[in-house]
């Protein structure tokens, strides 16, 4: 299985690509392709939109290449995510698409365009404490579908997603129906009270509201709130969940950590 | 004239109250009924969401007052929002209501609803360096509707809004109608790399891309960005316009400062 890299938001970093080369070497069961617009950098991002489009689109169109793994996240894919998506390759549909974070602008964009796209760790979490694990359950996900990576509960279709992400593509070309499914949600980096907003925003939505059940995964680094919000990130979502008549279906185990389970978008034999 | 204040979001501070009413007894021009709200503390927020409702209902409905004041902004007028726009008393649509900030979910609504929507400066403006001059001026609009007040180059229907205000009640109950209004937009304390992505998410909808203009006004306590974003402000606003095909008009005198104007959602004699 040959397995492309590319970096549609921020650079991936050259010990992360080292730490990486060194585990797929030794699993001997998979070729990673990095691509070197990977370290390409212009301003917040690796490499200009045109050059981390022209990747993309390269690599998605390459019928060599069974499998795009995006870098990392941090932000930027939604400047390309729309004309990545255009007039797709016949290539592109054969392939599975992994990353999370900002690659959810993609990964929503991709779903909706009938292709394989998953939520799962990514090249650069093999930085984070524990991260070879991370990248042992993407690539055990990616080379042999070994269910032991999954998020435990799936129980039917589900799409995961980072908060802000998913209420900054709401409404865009990008939207995904979320009809019947399970909709897995985390955070990081935010206050609580910019969280609850997103909260507001998200499940006002009448295309939200169409969900099955929404599921909680880890809200980490949380930014200090002055005085103290006065709810946690459960009693926010499930005041949410209740106010707009989404069912809460209890924590989910994704994250920004290494201990991120993965979350295909494709439910079984969709 | 009778203005009462209310605090639909964060508690007004008692040093504002002081200054504030210390400038209306030397106008001499209107009467300021605070209410007892703007002073309660419920975690976030000034009081718990049924307070704040509660208050914000009785002065509505009040016929004696003229208008309402929103104390200051924060978060949290999105929480009650769609509760307060309910079964409109009659009393409730001869008023004018201005505030800015976290209060353009209500601003939204309300002009939505046909009432006189009015950004411009708060109460608690008054703490900020030079705070006497932007209260002088929403006073003098609330209470002489003094044109010198106004955002100078406003010259069609226009409104105005936190930009990440915008993102969040786009597609929600509150969502108004932006056809051929000038859309005013500002943003404070947030990394550039977000203003970018709330930019994408707001020219993104087909909603906004009916607006004849966008304008940008000030962008302050930008959080540091690592690396360098790559663009300021104005590139960011000018190439999502161009994108989107939105023609950009410029830039705009509002802002989280004391020289913030005054922009009525509600065109003359509309």
């Amino acid at each position: 299985m040959r397995i492309a890299v590319v970096a549609p938001s921020c650079p991936l970093k050259r010990e992360a690509e080292e730490a990486v080369t060194v585990i797929v070497e030794a699993r001997g069961d998979c070729e990673l392709a990095i691509h070197p617009q990977c370290f390409l950098s212009d301003g917040h991002f690796a490499g200009p939109d045109e050059a981390r489009l022209e990747a993309l689109r390269e690599v998605m169109g390459d019928p060599s290449l069974d499998a795009v793994w995006f870098a990392r996240g941090g932000y930027g894919s939604n400047r390309i995510a729309e004309a990545a998506l255009a007039d797709l390759p016949s290539a592109a549909s054969a392939k599975t698409y992994m990353g999370y974070s900002d690659a959810g602008f993609l990964l929503a964009g991709l779903h909706k365009a009938g292709l394989d796209a998953v939520w799962g760790p990514m090249p650069q979490d093999v930085l984070r404490p524990g991260g070879e694990r991370a990248i042992m359950r993407a690539l055990d996900w990616l080379v042999r579908r070994d269910a032991s990576a999954l998020e435990p509960a799936l129980d039917g279709p589900s799409m995961a997603f980072n908060l802000t992400v998913l209420s900054n593509l709401l409404g865009t070309s990008l939207e995904p129906d979320f009809t019947g499914i399970d909709l897995l949600i985390e955070e990081v980096s935010e206050h609580l009270y910019a969280m609850d907003r997103a909260m507001f925003h998200v499940t006002a939505l009448p295309a939200i509201q169409k969900a099955r059940r929404l599921r909680l995964g880890r809200v980490s680094d949380v930014l200090p709130n002055d005085p103290d919000f006065g709810a946690d990130e459960a009693g926010i979502v499930e005041q949410w969940c209740a106010r707009s008549g989404i069912p809460f279906g209890g924590r989910a185990d994704i994250g920004h950590d290494a201990q991120n389970r993965v979350v295909p978008f494709r439910w079984r034999n969709d």
